[in-house]
């Protein structure tokens, strides 16, 4: 099945995942229909997704899906080409819908999970077709951050996914074996758990640290990854000779990284600290700040990729 | 003394990020001496300079001061506002360097090393007036990403290079207390030990990692710090209701972090891996790629900055 042949997409769980997938799919022509059992009527679909739909306007995504409601999961996936799940992230609960969607799914169409810290494994052992079942991981905002992480176990349904994602503008990235928050999570953390220790350790500000990381090594990871960022730090020798010369001041700097606990006092010491970085603005500004500032490096990126 | 009053800049070490700062300089009206015990003619430091000098350009920086060969570090410094060091990152010699341009820069003149893993406290002991001599660290490449850290003893001193390193377009990020690779190489080092220790487990190749860091968390991180991120992710409730529902699980996921070793065995995958990454292209190729695209988004970010 070519990525054309996705026409009729159902979106399960209408959270901040939900309706960024939804706005997605929307704004590239698909038709959608939404279940979740919070949302009753078209009205709240609508004024939930038009600033995603906006923000995909100013990246040239202005396609018209049709966009429907359905009363239940079996329902909303009855006529599905392709099913985006985007349930709470509990285990017993997410592994009982998926096995719902697929009993209910037409053959031949795939179903992804959104999850962000389940495992296929933990997921689809109840399903009676596993194989079109998959972990399509998204990076918040859905809509506007092009990396989704992918794992299953039947290579071609891998191969219709990452087309399907692709063809929205995506970058699909596959895991050759699973890992509990994927890639990018696991980057994350790893980066978070660092940045909380430089405020136990009072060594700069929450705000401090936040501008370091913009506007150090996160403006240069949008750029290249970590990997690639040392080649070049590595002169003309590249990544080998990074690593022959300064791979054991690396590992030094690993065995010196914090191991920090959040203690009442440490999280309150972070909420102040965001607080005062936040300076007033509500979440709703930030979200729309992050958003504005995400389509114009889009914007930019496309002018220097290949 | 205001940012205006600083006209004439010592370099001292015409390495990558000496030239970097050089171009920087320069850019912005500033004349600037350079020492390197192996540059010897003009035409050579010229050469390196045009790059980027073409990139600083493009960002509209548009000065022309007046480049300068010193035969010693002394005579670089002799008429000097203001001196970069950036020798190599040898403790002793960096030392008895910064001795060497104390004694002989004008009094009054801020002394600013670059060192990225050097501690102020390691590299003032022997200077007459360790008050004047700060730690600058920027971020590689220089000229083109806005971070610099600082650290020193006086704020009166930090508080006019952070004006100077305003005035010259950067992002100043004072430490306020010292620690081994500051803020951004220690935020780097995390992240570069997980996604090592993914090549490690096999999870995804060198280049797919660093694919998901660049369109997904690397992104994002060049809009918004981990800290407001994350604030973000707690929904209506911010960073209190994200710790106080998700800290155990960040908790539990630190504590899933890899620790690899670099073996040979591992040193050799990474090696091949980046090597599959760069297909083909040259240091200088990928540099002129990344540096192409710091300058395309710094230009997209100025636009939704306030």
């Amino acid at each position: 099945m070519a990525q054309s042949s996705i026409r009729q997409v159902a979106v399960i769980g209408f959270g901040t995942v939900g309706v960024g997938w939804t706005a997605l799919f929307l704004a590239n022509g698909s038709d959608v229909t939404v279940h979740d059992p919070a949302v009753d009527d078209l009205a709240t679909l609508e004024a939930a997704l038009a600033p995603s739909l906006a923000s995909l306007r100013e990246l040239g995504r202005t396609g018209h899906g049709r966009l429907c409601l359905a009363a239940s999961p079996e329902k909303a996936v009855a006529s599905a080409d392709f099913v985006q799940e985007n349930a709470p992230e509990k285990q017993a609960f997410k592994a009982d819908l998926l096995r719902r969607l697929d009993e209910a799914t037409p053959a031949g169409a795939i179903i992804a999970s959104s999850t962000s810290s389940l495992l296929w494994s933990e997921l689809t052992g109840t399903c009676r077709d596993p194989e079109r079942v998959i972990v399509a991981h998204p990076f918040n905002p859905p809509h506007l951050v092009p990396l989704v992480e992918l794992f299953g176990s039947d290579p071609a349904v891998l191969d219709r996914a990452e087309a399907f994602y692709a063809g929205l503008g995506m970058r699909p990235v596959r895991l050759k074996k699973e890992m509990r928050g994927h890639i990018a999570n696991r980057l994350s953390s790893a980066l978070y758990q660092e940045a909380v220790h430089l405020v136990e350790q009072g060594v700069a500000s929450v705000a401090e640290i936040d501008a370091a990381l913009r506007d150090g090594p996160g403006l240069r990871w949008a750029t290249m990854g970590a990997h690639l960022t040392y080649h070049l730090g590595g002169g003309k020798g590249g990544i080998r000779h990074y690593l022959d010369h300064l791979g054991p001041s690396q590992e030094r700097r690993w065995q010196d990284l914090g191991r920090p606990s959040l203690t009442d006092k440490l999280k309150a010491d972070l909420v102040a600290g965001v607080e005062a970085e936040a300076a007033g603005r509500s979440i709703e500004e930030l979200e729309a700040l992050r958003d504005a500032t995400l389509v114009a490096l889009l914007h930019a990126r496309r002018r220097t990729e290949r």
